[in-house]
Order: C-alpha cells, then sequence, then structure tokens
C-alpha cells in the first residue's frame, strides 16, 4: 500500500475529507457539515473526521493529516492568523499543533486554495507542468500560483489573492471578486430580476439552460469579467497551464469556452504561446486530494 | 580588478552603456542616439558602443557583453521575437549570436524591463530580499518579477508584463498601462488643457512644482492610479518589496507617497506585512548595470 494521509477540506459550510495516497488516490472520503459557531466546535469535527477516517479504514497507517483551510495560514508551523470571513472565529491559534497532538499525527495546515490548486497542478487530467495559475469561482475568487513547478505563497504566505486587483466597472471601484464570484453573480440576478430569496449559481446555470434570457445574460456577463481577469494573469505569467476551478467549471463546457474568448481579448499573442485554459477536474475532492499530497510532501521533508 | 562586461541598455530614444563589474560598479559609461530606421544600424551602433568602451578601457579584459532591449527576448539564445513598439524593425533575428561574432565577445540578450529590475533587485540601495516586483513608468509600464530571488521570466520568456492588466476607467476598457504610463499622463494632460505641441513629463512635473492646478491634478490622478494597480500586485504575490522606477521615481519624494497610499486602499492587510514601496535608485543605468550583472552570471554558468 502507497503512504496515505488523512485529508481534510475545511470549507464555510462543509468540511470533505477522506483518505489519500501518494498518488492522489482516493481510498475512502466523507462529508461533514461545517458547524456553526466556535473555534472549538470546529475542531472537534475536524478531530472527529479523523476518526471515522481511521475507523472505517482500519487496514491503513496514514502517516498524517493535512488540512486545507480559508484564511491565512502559516504552512510551516500550521498557525491559523486570520483573515477566513467565513469562519469568523477561526483566528490566531496553532490548529497544526492542536490537531497534532490530540490526533496523534502530525498535521500539516495551509490555505484551501492553495491546496485545491496544488490537488488539480498536480493530479488534475490537464497533465505536467512548470508555471500555472489555478483561480477558483466560488464565495469569492481563490487562486493559487505554481513557479518552476512549485506552489508559491508569498513572502508571509499571503500571496495568491487573485480575485484582489482593482476592478473599476460601472462605476464602481472594487476588487475584481467582487464583479466575479458566485456571489456577486447571484446578487447581479436578483437585481436584474428583483428577485429577494435566495438562490444558488446552480439555478441561474439552470434557468440559462432552460433558456431564460436573463440568466444567459448575466451568466455571459460573468464568464467575459472573468475571462477579461485571466488575460491580464497570462500577460503577468506567461503560464503553461490556467486552470479554472470551483462549481462553474463543472457545470457547462460553453462557460469555460466563454472565458476563454474574453480572456484572449487581453492576452498579448507573446504569452499565448503553448498556453492551455481548462476546466478543473477534480471537482470539489481536489481541496482535500491536495491536502493529502501537501501533508505527505511536508512529512517527507521533516523525516529524519 | 572585478570581472567585468561591456552593459548595452537600448532603449526607443537612447542607447546607454558602459562598463560594469560583477559587483553593479560602473568603470565608465556613455549614451547615444538609437538610430531611426533599419536594424543593421541599431546593430552597427550597438558594435560601436562596443568597441568605444574597448577603446575607452584598454587596461579592462571585459569578458561578455550584456544587452538589454525592448520587446521578447530568449535570453537562453538572445534571439529577438518582436513585439518592441519603439523599434517596429526588431524581430526575428539572433541579436545575441550576431554580436557575439561581430565583437569577438559572447553577448547575452534579455528583455530591457527584467534587466532594470534585475539592475535594481540586486545592486539598489534598498537591500537585498526574496520576492519583490519591480514597475517601470514611461512609455509603457515595464515589469520584472522576482520570485526565490530569481528573475521569473514565464514559460516562454514572455511574463512580466505588468501593465498589460485589464483597466475599465471612464467608460473605456483598456490596459492598466494606456492609463498609468508616462504617455497617458501626458495625454490627459495635453487634453485637459487643450494644448497640441509636444511637451514631456518632466515638463509637467515642472508646472505642478511652479504651483499649476491642471498638473497637480493629472500627477494627483497617475499616482492613485498607478497606487491601485500597485495595490492589486501586492495580493497577488506578497512581496518583501514593490520597486519603483522610470523617470518618475527621480522627480519627487511626494509622488511615491501618493503611489505607496493609493496602494493601501486595495492591498490586504496580510499581504502587507513586511512590505517595503520604494523608488528605485540606480536611475537610469539600472538597464545596463543589469545588463551587465546578467551577462556575467550567464557567462559564469556557461563556462566549462
Amino acid at each position: 500500500m502507497n503512504p496515505t494521509a488523512i485529508a481534510i477540506d475545511l470549507g464555510g459550510t462543509a468540511i470533505k475529507y477522506g483518505l489519500v495516497d501518494i498518488n492522489g488516490q482516493v481510498l475512502w472520503e466523507g462529508i461533514v457539515p461545517t458547524p456553526l459557531g466556535a473555534k472549538e466546535e470546529i475542531i472537534n469535527e475536524l478531530l472527529r473526521c479523523a476518526d471515522r477516517v481511521k475507523a472505517a479504514n482500519p487496514q491503513a497507517s496514514p502517516l498524517c493529516i493535512g488540512i486545507g483551510t480559508p484564511g491565512l495560514v502559516d504552512y510551516t508551523t500550521g498557525y491559523i492568523s486570520g483573515a477566513a470571513t467565513q469562519l469568523p472565529s477561526w483566528e490566531n491559534f496553532p490548529l497544526g499543533a492542536i490537531i497534532s497532538r490530540e490526533a496523534h499525527l502530525p498535521a500539516y495546515v495551509d490555505n484551501d486554495a492553495n491546496l485545491m490548486g496544488l490537488g488539480e497542478f498536480v493530479f488534475g487530467k490537464t497533465g505536467a507542468c512548470r508555471n500555472a495559475i489555478f483561480i477558483t469561482v466560488g464565495t469569492g475568487i481563490g487562486g493559487a500560483i505554481f513557479i518552476n513547478g512549485e506552489l508559491y505563497r508569498g513572502s508571509k504566505n499571503a500571496g495568491g489573492e487573485l480575485g484582489c486587483i482593482p476592478f473599476f466597472y460601472e462605476g464602481r471601484q472594487v476588487y475584481w471578486e467582487d464583479f466575479v464570484s458566485m456571489k456577486a453573480m447571484i446578487g447581479r440576478y436578483k437585481n436584474k430580476k428583483n428577485e429577494t430569496e435566495n438562490l444558488s449559481a446552480w439555478q441561474i446555470f439552470e434557468r440559462a439552460t432552460a433558456g431564460e434570457p436573463e440568466a444567459q445574460a448575466i451568466i455571459a456577463e460573468n464568464a467575459q469579467l472573468l475571462g477579461y481577469g485571466i488575460g491580464g494573469y497570462i500577460n503577468v505569467f506567461n503560464p503553461d497551464k490556467v486552470i479554472i476551478g470551483g462549481g462553474v467549471s463543472d457545470t457547462e463546457t460553453d462557460y469555460i469556452e466563454r472565458v476563454k474568448e474574453a480572456a484572449f481579448v487581453y492576452a498579448l499573442p507573446d504569452c499565448c504561446l503553448g498556453l492551455e485554459i481548462v476546466a478543473a477536474s477534480l471537482g470539489n475532492k481536489a481541496g482535500f486530494i491536495g491536502a493529502g499530497f501537501f501533508a505527505l510532501s511536508m512529512h517527507e521533508k521533516a523525516a529524519p
């Protein structure tokens, strides 16, 4: 049996987790809702996830635990500094050390978008490359940057905030993600339709597929604004690959085609040589697959 | 004597050149106008520059020639692909091989903004760091990215085009540099004043210093739009340092202060930890100092 890790992707609404091997194979998996409330509740749920993986896989001897979490993380120590808007209580504590102690396994922690990107970069269907950017479109825009085959984290592990570039649109001056995230798309759709009840991005995609012009227009606009920003990043990074993750990448091949088309409006021809723009291929498993691989890689480096 | 190189910075209007040692010391320097016209004329002028350096420094034995040039360059071979708007004839030819053959010294060629950035990154007054971005504000916006102490060029040597991110402003949808370069600033100023005659960015800075409100407003706007974009790059790269070069960095400390202020409007607090935003310190010598250092580094690597 290959070396395995307990792998956890902590999200604002769900915890996706499983047993993952060094080749990115998912040997077992589960999902539970993220507890609302104090950080202790969340930590206890993460520990129960680890226990469930062990209980369901008695034959396995996972070497370590990998956790992807929103917010700013020092990946070398597993300390959470904060800044996760989805989990307000989630700051200023040594998550890695707590989980290591309580679960009796070394735990390694990094930012969730970094680990989703890592999962896709290493194990995605699109194959190996040297330089890539990963953009995930969800409540916000998450990003991960790969330089010379390595995840680039920035000087204080706070880089890769690809959604947080300035964007001036319709007279408003905000971040790119404020127009391009699924949350923004839903808001713009509800505005357009004067709807007040909650709805999901999926519902808008469904209505578009059913032929509703407003839904189609809002999705087309979203793809276009996403593509424009990606075009800029192509000029900055001249990458081999742009990987687009998040829910949208599963929905319609048409959406990704629109994104590409808009990217080439801004991307300079020289920066597009050999470039591929592709949809992520691991779906909502990317985060914990990346977490497992990250943990096993860190564990190997830490071995005496 | 330290190892030295003949170092040349080919610009759209002038060729700055000199004799540079491995520590970035300028031992001799010169400047000539860039010939207008066919690429052969420009190549001959570059060769004459090399001859003048040799003639003026008979005691020196430069090991190689380093050249920074506008446009897309394969720095491994010295082949110019093109895309230099300032020098339309300057494309699809092996500049490195030609200069090596004619000057009887190995010649190494890279993009000019890369080498300006390299000069500042390695020898600028602000001291060593790991991750930095360099932004030069001239006719366009040039950029260079430093990751883990190395110049990052992208997969096909076309990266670092930091001016070419989308920008939506006043209902126009263009590149950031189209609003933020000195060329753009001059255009906006002339528009505002209904002036038709040519003037330079310096003249606008002079008029602002003399108290002219329109000049002051245009410069303030330019600094603000420059700062906004830099704020975005801080979130992407979480660098140790942002180095602002080009003519503007020499002009007024006030300008750099305004740029910083605007950058912090967009930069996330976590991405600013330990960050310095500084003016470049090598002035118009940065390009050829970087070219000399680049050539000596490449030469050392190529040595048997």
